[in-house]
C-alpha cells in the first residue's frame, strides 16, 4: 500500500507577537495537531506505559529509537513481526530516529568516516557498522511514519573545525539518505553546526535545498548556555521553509518547550519528562517537586489539585510518596502518567492559545509562576554527562 | 458508621463428589463470590497494578500486609489519611493479616513470649513489639473488612514440643484478640499445629469454640511434602464449622488451588502468581512457561491464544519476551496482569462448575493437561527459603 500521499503539513494559525504557530501534521497513521511533544518509546515502549495509557494521555505520536531496536530485538525481528506499530500495539503515528544520536552518545569505541560509523553495542560490546543507507533501510523496515536522515552529532564544543567536519558529513549523509529513501515515509533532515551561527546557516540552507519533508534541529541542549540555544534556534528557524514541520530534538522541559514554540518549533521529543518522573521529580505549575521529600508524607491532596491526570484524580501525594519510598513499581507508572500528561496538556494549551491569538500572554503567565530547575545545577549535570560522553568520543 | 451487620457468609452449592463449595461472602465493601483468590497488596499496592487494573481483572478482594504497612508509611499515617481503602484507592473488600507471619519470617532478631513478639524491622533494624491487642488495633485503624488474629507461625519442623508451644500460644493470643476486638470487622482465627494431626485437631476445636467469623489454616506450604499438606487440610477442614468461611493462607499455584477447593477451602491468598510473573514465569493451561526462553523470540501469537487477559488480547509473546530481555517496567505489569487474570478466571470457573455440579470433572480435566512445576525443584527451593528463615529464627 502506497501511503505517500497521506503525508501532509499545513500551518493553521501564527502568533502575532512570536514565531509560534499551530499546524496540522498528517501521517498515514493519523493526524498530529502541533505544536506537539513526542514521548520517547526507546525500546518499543514508553517506559512503564501501555498504548492504552498513551491514548488516555492524549499522546498523538510516539518516538522509537532505531539504535535500541536494532540491538534488541533486532530490526529484522520487528520486520518479520509486522513492523513497530504492530509489535508495540500502537496504531498512532510513529517517528523513528536514525540511530545516529545513540551511536555517538551511548555506544563505545567507534570510528567515523564518510562511509559510516563503526560502533560497539553498549549491551554486549559487539561491533556494528551503520551507514546512511542502512539507517533508512532500518527505519523503513520498522515502518515509521516519519524517519530521520543519519547525522553526525558532535558534542558541545568550541572546536570550529571539528564541528564543521561533522556538519559537512551530515550533509553528505543526508543526500545519500535521500537517494536510498523509497519515498513512502516522510524523510526529515537534521540541521547541525553546533553553536556556530555560520555553520547553522550553511546547514539549514543546504538541507532546505534538498526539499525534504521536514527539518530537525539537532546538536542542541548538549550543555551549552540557554542563551546560545535560543540564539541558534532563531538563526536556524529563520532559514527553514515555513511550509515544512520544524523539529527540535531532545527538548522537553516546560520552560524549554515555551522557548521552542515561541521560536517557531512544531515538534519536540525528550526522555526528560518520563526519566525525571521515575526519579520522583514531578511537574507542577510552580516548578518541579520532589515527591520523596518528607513534606509529602501526609499530604492528603493530589500532587496538583486541578491536574486532570489519572494519578492526581485517584491518589494523594502521600500515597505516591509512600510508593516511591518503598520503590514500588506502581510509583514509576503513576509519576510517568502525571509528567507526560502535564507536558501533553501544556502543548495542547499552547496550541489553543496560538489559535486564539493569546499565546504570548499565556507563555508569560506560565513562566512567571513556573520556577525552572536551577540553571547552575542543570549546566553542571549536563557538563558531567557531556564529559562522560566525550570520554567515549575519544 | 456501624457496618457490623453487613458481614455475612452463605454456602450456595456443594460439590457431590468433593468437599468443594460455592458461597457468597458479604462484607461492608461488597460481596465476594467464593471460592476466591485474594491478590497480595503487600505495601498498599498489588505490585505494578492500579485499582482499575484490579477491577478489570475481576479481582473481588485484596490483602494488605499489616507488618509492611506498620513499617511504611505507618499505621497512624494511613489512619489519618482515612484508612487503607482510601489510601490505596481500592473501594472493594480488604483483608489484612495480623503481621505475625512477616514478623516470624521476614523480621530479624526477635524474642517471643506470651506477652507478644519483639522484632527488628527488616528495613532499618529498629526494634518493635507486637501484641495480640496491637495487631487488632492496627487492623482496625487500617479499616480492613476482614482482620486476622495474631498467631505464632512456626517453621516446618518435626519438633512436636516446639510446634505445640506455638500452637497453644496462638490459642491464647486468639482469645486476647477476640477480647480486644471492637466487633466491627470480621475477625478470623488461624489454625496452627504444623504437620501434627493431633495438634491441628486441637487447634481447630479450640478456635471453633471461640465462635469466630471465619477460620484460616496457617503454617502450611512451608516446605512439607504435598501429601502431608493435603492430609492436614482434610483433618482440619473436617473440624471447622460448615457455615463459616475457610481460608488457606499462602497458597496460590493453580494445582494447589484445585487441591484446596476440593477439600472445602473458600479463600486463598498468595504472592506466588504475581511474584513469578515478575520473574517472567507465566501460567498457561499446560503449566508455567518461561517467557525469557529464546523459543518466544519471534512468537507472533499471545502467550495463550484463547486467554482473555489484557496482555494476551493486545501483545504477542515475542513483545513480552523483548520487554523482559530489556528489563522494561512494562514487562512486570503485563506479566502480572496475565498471571492474576489466569488465577482469578480459574477460580470463577471452579465456582461455576461447583454450581453446575461438574467441579470434579473440571478439576480432573485441568490437572490432566496442566504440568505442575517440578516437585523436586519446588521442595528444594522451599527448603532453601526455609533454611534462611530458620537462620533468622535462631
Amino acid at each position: 500500500m502506497d501511503t505517500e500521499g497521506k503525508h501532509h503539513f499545513e500551518v493553521e494559525e501564527s502568533c502575532p507577537r512570536t514565531w509560534a504557530r499551530a499546524a496540522m501534521l498528517t501521517t498515514p497513521h493519523g493526524a498530529v495537531p502541533t505544536p506537539v511533544f513526542i514521548p520517547v518509546g526507546t525500546q518499543g515502549t514508553v517506559k512503564s506505559l501501555t498504548p492504552d495509557d498513551l491514548r488516555s494521555l492524549e499522546v498523538k505520536i510516539v518516538l522509537g529509537n532505531t539504535y535500541h531496536l536494532y540491538l534488541r530485538p533486532g530490526i529484522d525481528v520487528i520486520g518479520r513481526l509486522g513492523g513497530l506499530h504492530r509489535f508495540m500495539g500502537w496504531q498512532g503515528p510513529v517517528l523513528t530516529d536514525s540511530g545516529g544520536y545513540q551511536v555517538f552518545s551511548l555506544a563505545h569505541m567507534r570510528r567515523v568516516n564518510d562511509e559510516g560509523v563503526l560502533f560497539r553495542s553498549h549491551i554486549d560490546g559487539s561491533e556494528h557498522f551503520l551507514t546512511p543507507e542502512l539507517a533508512i533501510e532500518f527505519q523503513e523496515t520498522l515502518g515509521a511514519d516519519i524517519i530521520m536522515a543519519l547525522d553526525e552529532c558532535p558534542p558541545y564544543s568550541d572546536d570550529f573545525d571539528m564541528v564543521r567536519q561533522a556538519t559537512e558529513r551530515t550533509h553528505r549523509w543526508a543526500e545519500r539518505c535521500q537517494k536510498s529513501w523509497r519515498q513512502k515515509r516522510a524523510l526529515y533532515g537534521i540541521v547541525q553546526g553546533g553553536v556556530f551561527k555560520e555553520l547553522r546557516r550553511e546547514s539549514a540552507t543546504f538541507l532546505t535545498s534538498l526539499g525534504l519533508a521536514g527539518y530537525a534541529i539537532g546538536g542542541l541542549s548538549l550543555g551549552e548556555p540557554k542563551d546560545i540555544t535560543k540564539a541558534i534556534i532563531e538563526e536556524t528557524v529563520a532559514l527553514l521553509p515555513k511550509d515544512r514541520p520544524r523539529y527540535l530534538m531532545g527538548v522537553g522541559s516546560p520552560e524549554d518547550l515555551f522557548e521552542g514554540v515561541s521560536r517557531g518549533i512544531d515538534l519536540f521529543d525528550s526522555a526528560l519528562p518520563t526519566r525525571i518522573a521515575r526519579n520522583g521529580s514531578l511537574f507542577t505549575q510552580k516548578g518541579r517537586c520532589i515527591i520523596r521529600n518528607a513534606h509529602f508524607r501526609e499530604k492528603d491532596s493530589p500532587i496538583e489539585e486541578d491536574c486532570d491526570c489519572y494519578t492526581c484524580r485517584n491518589f494523594s501525594a502521600a500515597y505516591l510518596h509512600h510508593l516511591f519510598k518503598c520503590e514500588e513499581l506502581l510509583a514509576y507508572r503513576l509519576a510517568t502518567l502525571h509528567n507526560l500528561r502535564f507536558v501533553i496538556r501544556l502543548m495542547a494549551e499552547m496550541r489553543k492559545h496560538i489559535i486564539d491569538g493569546t499565546f504570548a500572554a499565556f507563555r508569560d503567565s506560565f513562566l512567571e509562576s513556573y520556577e525552572p530547575s536551577n540553571e547552575e545545577m542543570r549546566v553542571a549535570q549536563r557538563k558531567k554527562w557531556i564529559e562522560s560522553r566525550n570520554m567515549r568520543w575519544q
